[in-house]
């Protein structure tokens, strides 16, 4: 984490919705360490603020902000731009290339606090947002997941604890891996959608854009769920909103 | 589960709140097995409508239905009364004692039912109910039961799931037996409050009646958060308005 000798470095950490303090407090004593000048762009409102920041920063720290070839071709110094977080289709990584600017995620670091998070909300939807009416447990219930990287994981981990059964496709690893993990393999993404609860660990990609569709969601069994905490897009959310109507 | 020969019984399935479809069927199953004539008065609207309908019966199961004197005096057959759930402080075991009259609960029954209801409830709130602000997260929290029953060890069988550390409180059990259990074994209820969470196990007893106090609310830490999923009366309310207000 030192810093190159005798060369002053910049790091920008421009994030449109900040990190909470003490995450902020952290990265300040990192950086401070490695004599390295931090510059903050928080809660910024506008891109502008962004494209005006970038132009003398060496390194760029960012969640969900976009970098694009605008950004990109304001930082004539960048030479990295790392994402907190797993998903990086907010970067446009074939500008990165152009520019020889190294592009990096944090994979693994929110898998819990997501994992989490899909339970909060499996809860929740099993007691009918808590209105009073009887609802279901989630115990001995199935579980199937689409992409079996860190998050999936960790709520497999937790769907474990809940006594759940879990099912689970990635085409990166193989069906004795999976296995190996205590998810039952499945052969297809359209196998996943025979079990109750289908959650989606897939990153945003055109192969996987709008492709939780009609034909998938038309297999889901009475009573099915469909957990997305990946990216909106996808789900083809006309083809959800009939599926589900 | 076989009927006395020759003897005909009837069975009073009397319930405010109906059970589940599924639950009634069950029911309905193993009392024709018996040979048991069953009648059920779900969803009624009046205590009349019990006092009418108790008068023939030779057992009753109820739920938070209330059984008292009244109505164990025109239960003149009556034999047995099953409450379904653990808390019995709806039945008056005075009352049944002096006509000799048995009671029952069933104990550890929706032990996991209430337990993941206690996840539910505590993701949520981490998660400011999902509001859109930043929260935070289980792992590694600190979880505190007073009372170590079938429903506390439900709760803290999920919590070890979730990376939390348990610790507990009970009268009844001895604090070895609550260590060889995964839990750390606290010494006095106040000792509960010092903990982020301190979830409520105890049943409603004149012992326990408003014992959840300002001197105990007054020990929580900062952030420290009730969970009750016993009954309500065991909290002193307005105490507890005043200690989170």
């Amino acid at each position: 984490m030192a810093g190159e000798a005798g060369k002053a470095r910049t790091v920008l950490l421009a994030t449109e919705k900040a990190f909470a303090a003490a995450a902020v407090t952290k990265i300040e004593d990192v950086l401070k360490a490695a004599n390295y000048t931090l510059k903050k762009l928080e809660n910024y409102k506008s891109k502008d603020d962004l494209l005006a920041a970038v132009a003398d920063a060496d390194a760029m720290i960012i969640r969900s902000d976009i970098v694009d070839q605008a950004v990109l071709d304001k930082a004539s110094k960048m030479k990295i731009v790392v994402r907190a977080g797993a998903g990086y289709d907010n970067i446009d990584l074939k500008a990165c290339e152009g520019k020889g600017i190294t592009a990096m995620n944090t994979p693994g670091q929110n898998a819990n606090a997501v994992a989490e998070l899909v339970f909060g909300m499996m809860i929740v939807s099993a007691r009918n947002n808590f209105d009073g009416t009887s609802g279901f447990e989630l115990v001995n219930r199935e579980i199937a997941f689409y992409g079996f990287g860190a998050v999936a994981r960790a709520v497999h981990k937790l769907a474990q604890g809940f006594g759940m059964k879990s099912f689970a496709y990635d085409p990166y690893i193989p069906a004795d891996k999976i296995k190996e993990m205590g998810a039952e393999p499945v052969a297809t993404v359209a196998g996943l959608f025979e079990h109750q609860y289908v959650s989606l660990h897939v990153p945003l990609t055109d192969e996987t854009k709008a492709s939780i569709n009609k034909d998938l969601l038309g297999k889901m069994p009475k009573g099915g769920t469909l957990i997305n905490t990946a990216r909106l897009e996808v789900v083809h959310e006309a083809d959800m909103l009939e599926a589900f109507s």
